[in-house]
């Protein structure tokens, strides 16, 4: 058998660290796309003059470009025969990735736990994007549920102690960043990371309808193979799953208005998809102001946010039932810290 | 509020400059992109070595890409609670654009008149386009008619006087233009300057059939932020808007079949979207030759042209009705210089 | 009349060499475009890193973008008015494509055969796609079948001889080509030329359920400009018929699943459009392997697959019936040489 099966729960082993295939260098052409396919609006990813004014020496790639490109390549190891993504933690911008960098993926297991009923267990990765000097400009831990293929003793279980939250301390604020001469005006709105109170709520109003063609374009540039996101024969209902990354990507544009100064993401604390989307589903994005904390770059701080994508339908700041479950609407919960002029 | 409300027309001062958010720089991306969406063929804007042998360094990137990217920039701070985009004039593109250009908008507020019902009113502003130099690109006149959100006295009111064409002598022949040696096969039409006569008609025969993905793409990555573009919730019908310079740009590069040669934009008299378009459209052009004019650069020579966009089921070369009404087929009728080789 | 009307059979004349019109320069951008269109992931295209490990200065554009744009290039001069596209043979690619490349095409008539209803005929052209140096690039022999259009008295019937399969002295191995350190971990699949065995059958899996907006883009993207592609009144059943070079695409791409180490495409042996590809088909993809040749590069081997599309519902390794016809969910027979590490 020539093809990937992709592998079952029992093919994995604590400790492995497995390399993913296919490295990518990525361009002026992946940015364009990108810009295409999410109403992406942040300065320092669309302007070099914009960033070179804060201090890099031109417009980095947009985060969530490293981030689908890392993961993508993760797919064919890791989930093709997942039957649930279950969370993240521990996401950490390490570095920027510039048009030219090639990238390539890397994953240890770090956690391992059958299910009760033997069909199926819990792989926990700590997934590194790496460029190509082999530095780190990337890194999560993810963790998914995967069938198991052959009766096999389940292994001993090992979860891995994730932190909550990362803070401050943890993170990496890109060298040479400086926002003291941010321009407020030509990034698109006047609010400073002062501006924003613990607790504050943002609806960021606009909506965009999600079309097939558009979400296969995206998940195909990020080579990511996961059947269900392009065989509308896949599932019964003749529909196909859009990639959560998709709706990660498009909730953070939405993002840009009321938060059109929290330029860079640097944390990924959590990330739960609530519900999954199809095409046809109109999609929307608030926000809450979970934390603030100072950094020592000139003029820059961060800021942690909810970032919540809900589909039409949805009442104000939409979240959770009084059952605790998140409401039938909510798409996406989404847990980051990103970098704002203080 | 975080988020950006827009203005509304109480909120425009007659000689105010607003510089629009948002610096974009632009790359082969964006033109392998603009080739995608549209079926641009016109030799100088896809070949290097044909823009070289036409005395230019590279091909620029497309006049209409300019275009669109400074008129993306605008609509946060012009149209987002405009009710009617009533006309262009006076536009000129001043310098070409290439790959590795950073582009930032400004507008200044020219003229206000508010509508006799006090509910609404005429903001008039001429939009200049800068690259990362500060040297102007583009600039055009454009005219909206836009909500008022407060009950404020009347401003007086002030119309700009406004060129009905311009001429020869207004538009600028970009440095180094040479069609001395043009390459008409090359370029795909051996019609040259001289072929044309006034009055002609052009039937440019191609049609294409539009699909909401293409619009959405093409709007986005000119970071046009319209909701009306994007959300079919917004629309009590549950139907996207198209932008109406997508259907210039379609226009423009059906026009190819018959204009072949009809290369680089230099002026943009007037321009009138008559209809709106929907997804599911089948668009097709023709053009009218309304002048000639000399210019100084070797070999070349400027036309000006109606380009006219209709869907199917126009007559040919559809129109206005008896009543001097655009048909309801027509969706565009815009007015510009061309320059083309004698 | 300014339009081009296309050419009929009776313009066509033996040994005439016909030079196509619009050069392009292709980028990074015409790049990450083919790879949002297609799930194209052969390291060899996608890392600038890979490909120097393989002796090459950096990754080439992909082999079909490159056949895809002189491809575009003849079709206003070739199969306007082509009732048939009967086939391909002799293809073979000279040189990689790099970005920054300036693409142009040239056909020279080498058969001629009016057929007996004296309405059509079939055109045989060698098609040639050069670079900016005027460097071969690719070549190959297509022949349509091309409507009549005047009484005009039947030329002498040339058809010439083709042959029916490349060998390896045929065709060229880039220079520099060294698979010797090739690294299949990073390429993705372990299998290397020695692992295929001559009548061996590999079902890809994967299925791309293709939508209106991407074929279009793709089509649109090569120059290619056929009505039937794009304008939805052009049909009386109002679909439009998919490029068959996009189903050459899609079935590549889909094939890095068993072939991920079947890199480069070096030649072009025969090819055939079975049935029509519209908007909703699930496209799936199988290979046989031909034929295995040596080559005298370091480490690379050359391999004779054919590359079987078809769509949802054929069954296993579909191709034609007891009639010896190909079954009606059979798209695209295709015969090519590829090159692998050995």
């Amino acid at each position: 058998m020539k093809t990937n099966p992709g592998r079952f729960f029992e093919d994995y082993r604590l400790g492995e660290v497995i390399a993913h295939a296919v490295p990518r260098t990525v361009s002026g052409g992946e940015r364009a796309l990108y810009h295409a396919l999410y109403p992406a609006r942040h300065a320092l990813y669309s302007s070099d003059e914009f960033a070179r004014a804060s201090g890099l020496p031109a417009a980095p790639m947009d985060d969530l470009i490293a981030f689908h490109t890392v993961f993508g390549k993760t797919v064919p190891d890791i989930s093709l025969n997942a039957i649930a993504n279950l969370g993240y933690a521990e996401g950490r911008w390490l570095r920027p990735v510039w048009p030219g960098d090639t990238l390539r993926s890397e994953s240890e297991v770090i956690g391992l736990k059958e299910n009760s009923n033997g069909k199926s267990g819990v792989v926990y990765v700590r997934t590194r994007g790496l460029n190509q000097r082999g530095a780190a400009v990337l890194e999560y831990v993810r963790w998914v549920m995967v069938r198991k293929n052959r009766a096999t003793p389940a292994p001993e279980a090992i979860v891995p102690e994730l932190k909550k939250s990362l803070t401050a301390g943890d993170f990496v604020v890109p060298e040479g960043l400086d926002f003291s001469k941010y321009d407020f005006t030509l990034a698109g709105e006047p609010h400073r990371w002062g501006d924003y109170a613990l607790g504050e709520k943002i609806d960021h109003v606009d909506g965009v309808t999600v079309e097939e063609a558009e979400h296969m374009l995206a998940t195909r540039l990020w080579q990511n193979t996961a059947k269900v996101h392009f065989d509308a024969t896949n599932r019964e209902d003749g529909r196909r799953l859009i990639y959560g990354g998709h709706v990660i990507s498009l909730a953070r544009a939405l993002s840009f208005n009321g938060l059109a100064n929290a330029q860079m993401i640097v944390a990924l604390n959590a990330g739960a998809h609530a519900n999954p989307c199809f095409a046809g589903d109109t999609v929307r994005a608030w926000s809450e102001v979970l934390d603030k904390a100072e950094t020592k770059a000139p003029g820059v701080g961060a800021i942690r946010l909810r970032l919540v994508a809900v589909k039409h339908g949805a009442g104000e700041f939409a979240l959770k039932g009084e059952d605790g479950k998140y409401l039938p609407e909510v798409l996406l919960d989404l847990d980051y810290w990103a970098l704002m002029p203080v």
